[in-house]
């Protein structure tokens, strides 16, 4: 039913790209963009203590920001600030939501805040909109990974806007990152504060170095993707007035088999 | 920061308000709201059975719509979709958003979707803005208790219009019903499939009247709302281009103080 035309996919996009700048994003106007999330997060990618029960495989809520480059809501190499560390560890979203209303207040540095409904499998996909503006065009977000001890998935300033335009639709592969404020080392480790905190770290195959890590396969290269995120600008003519929130896409296989 | 000057208590009532009559709506433009969901499920207020261990007391995200009188999320004493089956029994959302979203696009019955994120304990807040249209001027919601069987809190079609105007703010205690579709007596009770399907009810202090029920207080005669939903609406003069989605009310604590 949707058609999928063009999808850029950017790989490893958090580690490969430099920070979104937003100054020069000329477009006029607001821009709508449907956000969806995909969980891919399988016992056959990820069999290394894949968590089946207490609980299961699964994603926290999403919850993301539309914003301009004097905010960041997580950055890779940076310590995590306390709402991200309670979103992180517990799925807690209120300091986190606090925060970036802060940033909004003070500094005009934010344009919305914007949430999806959580995924209760580790495959499954959540979505919801978003709006970004000329002067607040990145888009940044999370979502915890259910169990673990700190660990998430998210995107960290994705510029929207290329010069006097918007993007229509743009695909990210997700790895998984490590707060920094929880030194567990597997998806049902116990709470264990890090002390001093450490700074949000990617984790990879072979990082951290130690074979008691869930993510430690030393026979990969790169660890697949754990989930992927997809936003389509939606177009004025489908901004009806009796349904702005609608037109969710089809179920994620058929999403993955028709960029395939 | 925030005062709050009229708040209007309408002590249980999903059970005793008719169904929101959307017809008489003449307001003339779109109204947005920011909704605010306390959770008062403590162990003080609920001692029975208060789970505190894997998973602890918690709420789920909040999926909640705009609508007509035309689309109905979920009713009293009729039988759950299975959207809100999968959403009450394990938090999945997709089944439900679909479900919203055929009903927006076949009998224009809604107008949007909206969503807040999960809380991680019994007593927190969680907060979303909504949009409502004077032809669909009924707001409906739940948030999955957790753990539970298939228990959920929730508002059913409740209408922000008065006649020529939107109401400016509404507070409401949530009380637990039971989706009817597992037959669980208690938080952490198994799955166990009620078949066939019963129709959605309202748990209270004596009902199901079976001593094992973890909301069976006999000595009660009522209980005490497990949670509250605050809607306020959003004046003109602060949605900013650059921070609508922002002003997030005070913590719990304080906007409970305020009222009293």
């Amino acid at each position: 039913k949707v058609i999928w035309t063009v999808l850029v996919t950017i790989l490893g996009y958090a580690s490969s790209l430099p920070v979104g700048d937003d100054s020069l994003c000329t477009a006029e106007e607001l821009a709508k963009y449907k956000i969806i999330f995909t969980g891919k997060w399988s016992q056959i990618a990820f069999p290394k203590q894949y968590p089946l029960y207490r609980p299961p495989a699964q994603w926290s809520s999403l919850l993301g920001v539309t914003h301009s480059s004097d905010y960041s809501m997580w950055k890779k190499n940076e310590y995590a600030s306390n709402g991200v560390r309670d979103f992180a560890e517990k799925g807690e979203a209120w300091l986190l939501m606090k925060e970036i209303e802060e940033a909004g207040e003070k500094i005009q540095s934010v344009h919305g805040i914007f949430s999806a409904p959580a995924i209760s499998s580790g495959t499954g996909q959540t979505s919801t909109e978003l709006e970004a503006h000329p002067r607040h065009p990145l888009v940044s977000f999370v979502v915890r990974i259910v169990p673990s001890p700190d660990w998430f998935v998210g995107i960290d300033s994705l510029n929207l806007c290329e010069g006097d335009h918007w993007m229509d639709e743009i695909s990210v592969d997700l790895f998984p990152y490590d707060a920094g404020t929880d030194s567990g080392f597997t998806f049902s480790s116990p709470n264990f504060a890090t002390i001093p905190q450490d700074t949000v770290t990617e984790i990879t195959c072979s990082s951290p170095s130690h074979p008691a890590n869930s993510f430690y396969y030393p026979k990969l290269k790169i660890l697949p993707p754990i989930a992927q995120v997809t936003m389509v600008k939606i177009k004025k003519s489908q901004l009806g007035l009796s349904a702005p929130f609608i037109n969710l896409p089809a179920k994620s296989n058929e999403i993955i088999d028709s960029v395939s």
